[in-house]
């Protein structure tokens, strides 16, 4: 069985371990303060071009949002995000374990625009109503759609007027950015957003994240709130090693790269033999329709997730691409798909 | 330098670090569902004797501690904690965070007794104070004490009297289980306390803690809290292949028990230097005392924890061994020791 | 100007001010442990027809909401509410503050069907989503509408099945079960629902609701959850002497009676004036709606709240009757329609 | 039987029944926006002699405490209280269950000085333990002691210099300022302390807290915070109409005279009689000592509560007096007292 299930199906990026192995027997301190971590946050610091920004490093992405988002709101503000946003439906309820509610906005594309917001914050008038702060935005989407530079420095200068943080969930930063419509940089980030953060985890680590506080005033005791929650790893050096290993070079680009042709090489396939899709997804997740019994042949051969009823005789499936997809995979993939497609 | 600072300086243990590159490409499914998992719990399970228990894996102590606590709590109710205990003091209000009070009991050792926890009870009478509900102890402790059978067993026997679950912080259990003075066994736990965890990252794991639930009240949707705290893992499996190649053969009880025969020899090389202890610890934690100038000159050579003022001239410090004190290291502190002390 | 605003804008009917006054210096104990709150907990049993129900007081609607539904519910595990239920909107996020997330569907008229239950149930299939675990309804509802015996039955057996707790939010009780097309009795409220409150603010009290707790589950330990929150009145006796005077004899629905008939004397009179309604209500809110420049005019006479606009030139009202509203009011605001609709 | 068990064992004092009376039918905005409330902290600013703090009404002690210290703490952030501090023991964990710590320091006469502070601080070094922010002290103490304004200045000035919150309790701030040794005035407090209460539920109101915000930071959005946790009442009026009444002249201190004239002459007729007290109580608690027969042979005739355990032999009690306690009741006491131990 191949899968395309997720991004996350195997261990890590083969360098990533090799660095692992070769620091083991360093001693250094723990939780985050010792000199890998610290290593990967200056280099993430040049490669954001910008000195002043805060880096820690979170296990996973989940935590690294309801950490963020309980650290920056008061008890009594709420966060914003689309309704398909990771953290309304599919963190179990994460945010408001901490306390806050989440409003949502309907959207088409995944994409929160400044309509959206300003709608929220005039249905929110007064103390009867929690409050709107913050803004969360995932960049790719949930549903693979991404940024643009514009889109992305329209909701900025709108959060800023309202006072409001923006928020933005990199889970898959590295597909977002080095996707095909993509015109945003790593550098640009920090000046458009209050923070984000910078998946690992989805993009060839064994786990981890980079959180990058922007804004001057989310910055303040952070360690504290990553403590309380279970955040700090004892060996902390685990996330800044990967990090490290990451962006040293360019290896969490080539990787997303990678992941991203993949993914196109897959949909240019399924086109050419007349599928049709139910998004247009530049980064690493497309989203094919096919026919409910050519998603029962499929089962058999490969892993991936039912996204939903297209109509009584349709079924819109979730293909993710990773650094580890291989082109035979894709290949077969498409192989298949034609042969059930065009049977004769 | 050389660092006795603590249980977690180094990475994994090599086998550990050789188990995920082996597995590296192997396809998984994600949030700790994955067959390495799988076959973790189910090696646990045979060791512990006992095929009823639940286990889940998490990235750390604190994390488990409240993910635990809050998982079993019901608003009002709170924990029992010895005033040493780590939840107390050490986690940053990790417990409360989840608007649970820690009740304290003053100790001697590190080690609660029904009388502690009596009078706590006693204490607590009406909906005007908290509800006591859960007992916290650490094995080993935090001062590195351990629990005897019987103390165990007399603590246990009174919370199932006055309905109180005994959950076990075990960050140091190998350590516990290996020691001098140690008489219970892991496959006695089970029947002594409600919950306890298996602590990897101070027992050779790059990261990772099996919490093992015992009593069935306490199983039903676990991994809703898990995912709701942020502590389900995409790459899960990183914590299954550490905890499979730890039990699968008896690589968890050699690391403790090298770790704590470089503590006995650190001891008693230190005690015929003339050197005496804050306490008595048979695990691999000691408290050696020096005076003020001793501990100064140490530090030009040595990581390790201020642990208190004993007087005026004296001081307690730690010292930690772990899977990777090398010899080397132990003989070359007790030779220092012996010139600092004896200077002719 | 004459008030529409809402049933809170006078005092307490008379007659529980006079309570109040002859009991005022007897001795009694605190907390709602004196011998009024037993007192009028043993009246509403016997109204309930239910000696088995507990029985709780509590200041206000939100503080009971929020109360009730933390102490149900585990902390992985949500609320159902229609999107116009007041948790959901107006409790300035009291629930999520608790750590409950609150799950919404689209109703029409305020009130929830088992298939809008059954759509969100199906929506949480796993531990990556919230758990679903209490239905909230309103009787009356935020848009005046009430529940059917039928309805009600429906949707507690569609509970009862799914094992979801029934809680009803009874701020309008009142006024919902003296309307017109009501078919349903106090005492038949401990069968259908886990738990209900009575409201007393809104029906004639200075402040105070009535918490019936039916299922036994939910009983334990209440008053703690109470305490805990800020909601045990040193004089819990205020409470308790209001609920004696409102159901030692017929108070409360008489009081309630009075609120609905005034409610339909004015929607008559608006229909005769050939206004029409946002929605068919049968309790003591109304919602009329009238051309944008005949709100201007009203404002200057009334209290009133702007329900919403209908379209660019029209928009709904709405209009609150209580206990203390003066039929010359009524007669008043219908004459006033009356002029300037037929300005002749 | 007559009671000493507290102050709050009877209504309210007729002057604020009769206001609630005339004011009963007026019509006035809800949730504490009505004329009564505004005019009540109108007339507040002014005994104050400061314009600038703003004032909120609450129903009870714990609501207030626990919606301050969670509306003023960030999540990271913990209370300092003595470890007879109201909110540490008998608030059923309120505190803790918006997420913070309580720290405690041992003290012997209820008050807090600037050494029990500074200890805790020296405690509290990094991110691994909470980050104290907020002084919590009561005014009287629960041991009825009370706070000269030479110790609340320097308690004062060290939090400002450390940056810390400093909020008093007052829910018998009422019988502290009028207390013999008392030298504080009430308009001194503003500049003291961040924010303190003034309680009128023990002081003859039915119910009802005036919350008084000091420091600016402090007042952003605190109406946010009553109504997620439920403490914006219907018909706020209730609370604002009574603290009218309390401070339009002097009824608020006269109230308190009172409750302390009876309490020192409970104390001087007990000192005649030869009894000895625990403490040197000013306000109006106090806590004489009687062998354990005759404390038997009183709660024949008298309500009161055990305070606890002197010896083996001795016991010490509670009593407490207040606006309503008559001075028959007084001298029947201390008759009692001089007949059950002088009994020739």
């Amino acid at each position: 069985m191949i899968s395309f299930k997720n991004d996350y199906s195997e261990g890590a990026h083969p360098q990533i371990l090799e660095a692992l192995l070769t620091s083991n027997y360093v001693q250094e301190s723990g939780y985050g303060e010792d000199s890998y971590c610290q290593a990967a946050a200056e280099i993430l610091r040049k490669k954001l071009g910008n000195n002043a920004v805060d880096i820690h490093f979170l296990a996973g992405g989940t935590q690294t949002n309801l950490i963020a988002i309980a650290a920056f709101l008061r008890p009594h503000e709420a966060a914003i995000a689309a309704h398909t946003g990771h953290i309304f439906v599919h963190e179990t309820g994460a945010i408001e374990a901490t306390g806050h509610k989440v409003l949502t906005a309907e959207v088409k594309d995944g994409k929160l625009t400044p309509a959206h917001v300003e709608e929220i914050l005039n249905a929110h008038t007064d103390e009867h109503m929690v409050k709107p702060k913050l803004v969360y935005i995932s960049n790719a989407t949930e549903v693979g759609t991404i940024y643009t530079k514009k889109e992305l420095r329209l909701l900025s200068e709108f959060c800023r007027e309202k006072k409001l943080y923006l928020f933005m969930d990199g889970a898959r930063l590295g597909s977002a950015l080095c996707s095909a419509g993509n015109d945003l940089t790593l550098s640009e980030l920090p000046d458009l957003v209050d923070a984000f953060y910078i998946g690992g985890t989805k993009n060839g680590a064994l786990l981890g994240e980079a959180l990058v506080l922007c804004n001057e005033e989310l910055k303040q005791d952070f360690r504290y709130h990553m403590k309380q929650k279970g955040a700090l790893l004892a060996k902390g050096r685990v996330l800044g090693i990967q990090f490290l290993e990451l962006f040293r070079d360019n290896l969490y680009f080539d990787l997303a790269t990678h992941a991203n042709s993949m993914a196109y090489k897959l949909r240019d396939g399924l086109k050419e033999a007349g599928v049709s899709f139910l998004s247009e997804s530049p980064s690493n997740q497309i989203f094919p329709i096919f026919a409910n019994e050519v998603v029962q042949e499929l089962k058999e051969s490969y892993h991936f997730e039912i996204w939903g009823k297209v109509d009584e005789r349709h079924t819109a499936i979730r293909l993710v691409t990773s650094w580890a997809t291989k082109e035979e995979a894709v290949t077969a993939f498409v192989k298949d798909i034609r042969r059930i497609l065009q049977p004769q």
